[in-house]
C-alpha cells in the first residue's frame, strides 16, 4: 500500500508518518511506499519501507506529491484560521485551489485513492449552548470554515464522479498542540495546557467558562488512520464525518492541568482579545457525532488523558524546540 | 440606481432587463444605469436610461461588466445541470472562478453592492416524498448542484467580509421556460407544455407521477427583483433563500395544459431517460420556504395560471424564434 501526505511536515503530518513507520502497515495492508509534502521539506521518519519527501505548494501540485498506485493521500495542507481571516486570497488559494489540485492530480491517475480531508469544527457556527446533530448545515462564521465547507462539497462531488474516494473529518480544536503558538485562531487552547508545562506565562484571550469541542492527537491520529481504510460504500453522497470528539470548558482544561501539575495555571493570565473571541465563539462547543460511531471511529479518553499523553508524548520535544 | 446583470442574454436576465427598463426604477428607487453581460451581446431594451450591452467570460469577468457606483449585481451566469455534468471543468470554470471573480471585482469596488444570486433546488438530494426544512443540509446529487452550494458559500462569506451584500435564491426548476430545449436536465418540464402548444412532439423523460418543485418565470422574476432591495441585515450569516415554489407532478402539469389547449398533451411521448432521471430525480420535489415568507418574498400562483401567463409573455416570440 502506498500512501501520501500532503502537509507533511504538520505536527499531524508527522505524527501520521511516524505512526506508518512504526506500523509498517496501514488497515491490515503492508505499506511499500510514503510520500510526504510540505512547503518545507518534512522530515523522513525511518521506515522499513521507501519514505520520499518533497518541497512546494499544493495549488501547483507536482505530481510526484502523489505518486502512480497512491492508495492512501492525507489531505492536511491548509491556511489556519486566523490566517485565512487575515488574508483573503491566501486562504481561498491554499484551502480552495489546493482540494481542487488534488482532485485534479487524482482524476489523472484514473486509480480512484482514498483521500482523507482534514474539515474542521470551524464550517459550523453556533452558540456556546449548542449540540450539533450529524446533519446540520454549514453555516461558517470564518473564512477558513467556509473555505473548509467548500472543500468538503468539492471532494464529496469528485467521489460521486468515481475521482477519488473521500473522507473529511471535521477535526475538533486539537489540544495539547506541540511546538509553537501558531495562527490558528484556536492556538491558545493548547498553549494554556503547553505553555505552563514548560514554565513559560501564556494569555487566555476568551473567559474561563468558554466551551470548545476539542480531541487530542493521538484520537486524531486514530480518526484519520481509520479513515483511511474506511469502506466508503457506506457513506453514500455524504462524506463527512462529525468525529466523537470532547465537549470541555477552559476551567476544566486548567483543573486537569493543575491535577498533573500543580500550581501550573497560575502562568494563565487574562487577556481578553475580541478578534480571536469573534472567531472561536461561532465555534460549536458540542456535537452528537452519532454517524462516527456507527462507522466504528474510537470514542475519546477523559481530558486528564489527553494532558498526561502531551506529556508523554511531546513535552520533551517542545522542550528540545524551544532550547534552539 | 445602477444595476449590473451577469447572464443578461439568458432568458431570466433577459426579463428581469426588461422589466428594469418598463419600471424605470428598482424598489422605489430611479434607474441611472443599466449593464447586461453575457458570453454573447444581450440584446439592449429600449429605456428611459442609459443601457450598455457587452460580450465576455464571467471568469474574465471585465471591470465593465461591474462599473463603479454600481448598487446591484444580478448574477445569473452559469453552466446548466447537464453540461456541468458532462463537462467537470466548464462546470467548476464557470459556476465557481466566475462567482469568485464577482466577488473579486466588486471587493474592488468596496462600495458593496448587492448581489442576488441563482441558486437552485439542485443543490439538495432528497426523496420524492419529502418536504425539506429551510436549515436542510445541501448534500448534492450533481456537479452543477455542488458548485451552486459552493459559490453559496463563497458568497455568504463575502457579504460577511464586507466585499459585498449577497442573496442567494434557490430557484425551483422555471417552468415554462421559452426558447428551445437546453442542456438543463429539467429542460422536459417546460417541453412538455412549451412544445404541445407549438404543435411539436417532445419526449417525457421520467414517469408520470414523477413530483417537481417548480416556480414561473414571472414569479423568479419577482422573487430576483425582491432580493435586489432586501434588507439583509434580516438574514445574519446565512445569505440563502428557498422562496415559496409549488409542488407538483407531470400528471397536474398536463392536466392544466389540456386544460388550457384540449388534447395538447398527446403530443407527449413517454421515453424514459436514465441519465436524465438520475440527475433529477435527487432533487427534492417540496420545501417548506418559511423563512422566504417572512422576508417577503411573494406566493405562488396556480399551475393552470402558469401555463396561462406563458402564452401570454412568450408564445408568439417562441413561435417567431422556431420559424426563423
Amino acid at each position: 500500500m502506498k500512501v501520501s501526505i500532503l502537509g507533511g511536515g504538520g505536527f499531524l503530518g508527522r505524527k501520521i508518518a511516524g505512526k506508518l513507520a512504526q506500523d509498517g502497515a496501514l488497515g491490515g495492508r503492508k505499506l511499500t511506499g510514503l510520500t510526504l509534502f510540505d512547503v518545507v521539506e518534512p522530515p523522513k521518519p525511518a521506515a522499513s519501507f521507501p519514505v520520499t519527501a518533497l518541497a512546494g505548494n499544493v495549488v501547483d501540485l507536482p505530481p510526484a506529491a502523489i505518486p502512480a498506485d497512491t492508495d492512501v493521500v492525507f489531505h492536511l495542507a491548509a491556511v489556519v484560521s486566523a490566517a485565512a481571516e487575515a488574508d483573503y486570497d491566501l486562504g481561498r488559494r491554499v484551502n480552495v485551489r489546493g482540494t481542487d489540485a488534488v482532485v485534479d492530480r487524482c482524476r489523472t491517475l484514473g486509480t480512484r485513492p482514498q483521500v482523507v480531508f482534514t474539515s474542521s469544527v470551524a464550517s459550523f457556527s453556533a452558540d456556546q449552548n449548542t449540540i450539533l446533530p450529524d446533519n446540520t448545515r454549514q453555516i461558517p462564521g470564518n473564512s477558513y470554515g467556509a473555505q473548509k465547507a467548500i472543500a468538503e462539497l468539492i471532494l464529496a462531488d469528485a467521489s460521486r464522479r468515481g475521482f477519488l474516494d473521500a473522507v473529511s473529518i471535521r477535526l475538533p480544536t486539537v489540544v495539547v498542540r506541540p511546538g509553537r503558538p501558531n495562527k490558528a485562531a484556536s492556538s491558545f487552547f493548547s498553549a494554556i495546557v503547553r505553555e505552563p508545562l514548560l514554565g513559560l506565562e501564556t494569555e487566555l484571550p476568551v473567559p474561563d467558562d468558554f466551551a470548545v469541542w476539542v480531541c487530542s492527537p493521538r484520537r486524531a491520529v486514530d480518526w484519520l488512520l481509520h479513515a483511511a481504510t474506511l469502506d466508503t460504500s457506506q457513506m453514500g453522497l455524504d462524506r463527512s464525518i462529525d468525529p466523537p470528539g470532547i465537549s470541555t470548558t477552559v476551567a476544566h482544561l486548567l483543573q486537569a492541568l493543575d491535577q498533573v501539575s500543580p500550581g501550573a495555571s497560575a502562568h494563565v493570565k487574562r487577556v481578553a482579545d475580541q478578534t480571536i473571541y469573534a472567531i472561536v465563539s461561532t465555534w460549536p462547543p458540542a456535537f452528537e457525532a452519532l454517524h462516527a460511531r456507527t462507522l466504528g471511529f474510537s470514542a475519546h479518553e477523559p481530558v486528564l488523558d489527553v494532558i498526561r499523553a502531551f506529556i508523554e508524548d511531546d513535552l520533551e520535544a517542545t522542550k528540545a524546540d524551544r532550547a534552539r
